[in-house]
């Protein structure tokens, strides 16, 4: 998106993307009821749920991912009419850039049952996410990965938006709330704003450096003809997601309680950091851990740049206020 | 059951019960390739998965709650089709007592997303279950949830065989398989065994005492009036199993951030004990933690006369494999 297709619009914060990561939906009552709390200087902030349905039953989603379905080619399909499909094309005709609520940023809460700690996910090199998470790396040491190259997962929900990335808090179980796990997801929000307020006010500030953990690609368990597993994640990797992995470290544990060993293939670097490790809903997905190389990049004025262009135009609570009346006046109700 | 009740039979062990449960679902195929390392005195020891499809599905259950759905009324009605009905009917017919291939013995393998450790739960008071766990308490120290007097939990798989009980391990997510957790898992399932060849030998030897925390009511968090959830259990009380609960202690966290405190009624005992905290699968059962009192019982030896007179009669491993051969020759296969 370039700086000319910017417009005015708010934040929006989405809880429950994944229907069975409770723990921001469990929040959503109480940040509505006092968002200035989150953000004191008055940014307008909309909450949403991501799945509603997949929350009400308890599940990760009903036919597909959500977190994967907004793929320009999926939602312009007529033909495609599953359940998240349908939701990806309401939450952009509510809340996207040119929405009836028009919103500029997206926030997306997670949570893993990886030990990822509290830590954020961006999606490619847009200068404005890198601005975002370098301000919340810089304020609360966040590690970051960054997901690029990797064909088989697209379609994540915060590329649809200017400006966007996933806050991700764990370890939690599925379906499990905690208050713990919803107190660092509210911190991690509340400082996302901050740096927004920042940016909007003029005063961004960045750190010199951004330490990215950048994907390089995925392993699974190995598994039999039947798509059985034959060995789980070795005991002395589970939990070290972040921490470097070298050659010949365990990495599985095979079914007659051989360990696996971690070789790394040609392509790879010499040590790899994994994250999600262990994380339940990408058994599915074929996916015991990812493999990263940790990077330290030299933070480009540019990035800092991007956000506050971007923020600048942010709406303030009044606004946002007016904006939702006057559309409420003209359209059916807000979702 | 009584003892001219009693008949030949083996030992059958249930992984899967509950589809996301999936650590002992995992070691199943290592336990079928060396069923005499768990059972070195060669118990004839059967494996099944207790709901196929719903191990498939990555959920607890497809139609209904597969362990609380062996009600003699609900099995017997023709008209109840709902698949863990069906499942239940085809787990007595083939594994049960006057099954096809039949049992004495079941152990129901599970684990939880609450901070329950290595532990055990017996349903009601019969002697031999009693003995068993008592056996188990002596040898591994395992804590005991004894489960009774809920008329809204009922249906548990292992009271439909003379003897059983449930190992339940935690805290792990659902869907998450632990190298850690699956090794609990196999200690307390060995363990089991070797108190019933003990017992087969009659060389049972039971500790003098054993402690159990009784059931005595459930709570759940304060929801509002379409059920939202309006707060969630206390940071200082989350993983605290089997540890007192007493009086003005903190109980669960409102939305508002303030602490909501233990304040026990007319008919509560002083100190609670408290289990399967935050268990996220009690959530749609309205249950966000049990409370149990904690009793040290004298073990009576009618127990251990009890499971040894059962114990007696079980099968070797090679009396197993003929019944199953002659069983096969006779009719379909075993499931």
């Amino acid at each position: 998106m370039t700086a000319d297709e910017l417009a005015r619009g708010g934040v929006l914060v989405v809880a429950g993307t994944h229907g069975n990561e409770r723990n921001a939906v469990h929040l959503l009552p109480r940040w509505r009821l006092a968002p200035e709390r989150l953000s004191p200087r008055g940014l307008a902030v909309s909450f949403t749920e991501g799945n509603p349905e997949a929350i009400r039953e308890g599940r990760r989603y009903c036919d597909r991912d959500l977190n994967r379905a907004f793929l320009p080619a999926l939602l312009e399909d007529p033909t495609q009419q599953e359940l998240e499909v349908r939701r990806a094309r309401d939450l952009l005709d509510t809340w996207g850039p040119r929405g009836r609520f028009p919103c500029a940023v997206a926030l997306d809460l997670h949570s893993t049952t990886a030990a990822m700690g509290n830590s954020l996910v961006v999606y490619g090199r847009r200068p404005a996410d890198l601005a975002l998470a370098a301000g919340l790396q810089g304020r609360l040491g966040l590690p970051i990965y960054l997901h690029e190259g990797d064909p088989s997962q697209r379609g994540y929900l915060v590329e649809r938006w200017p400006c966007g990335l996933v806050i991700e808090v764990g370890p939690v179980p599925q379906g499990v709330v905690s208050a713990a796990i919803g107190e660092r997801t509210e911190i991690a929000l509340a400082m996302a704003l901050a740096v927004l307020e920042d940016a909007r006010e003029g005063v961004l500030r960045l750190p010199e450096r951004l330490v990215i953990h950048r994907h390089r690609r995925s392993l699974d368990v190995p598994r039999d003809g039947s798509g059985k597993p034959l060995a789980c994640v070795h005991p002395r990797l589970q939990d070290r997601d972040w921490r470097p992995l070298r050659p010949s470290d365990p990495l599985f544990l095979a079914l007659d309680g051989r360990p696996l060993s971690w070789e790394p293939g040609p392509q790879d670097p010499e040590a790899v950091w994994p994250v999600f490790i262990n994380e339940a809903a990408y058994e599915e997905k074929g996916i015991a851990l990812s493999l990263t190389e940790r990077e330290v990049w030299t933070v480009d004025p540019e990035w800092g740049l991007a956000l506050s262009t971007l923020a600048a135009l942010l709406l303030s609570a009044d606004d946002g206020n007016k904006t939702r009346l006057a559309v409420e006046k003209t359209s059916r109700p807000g979702s």
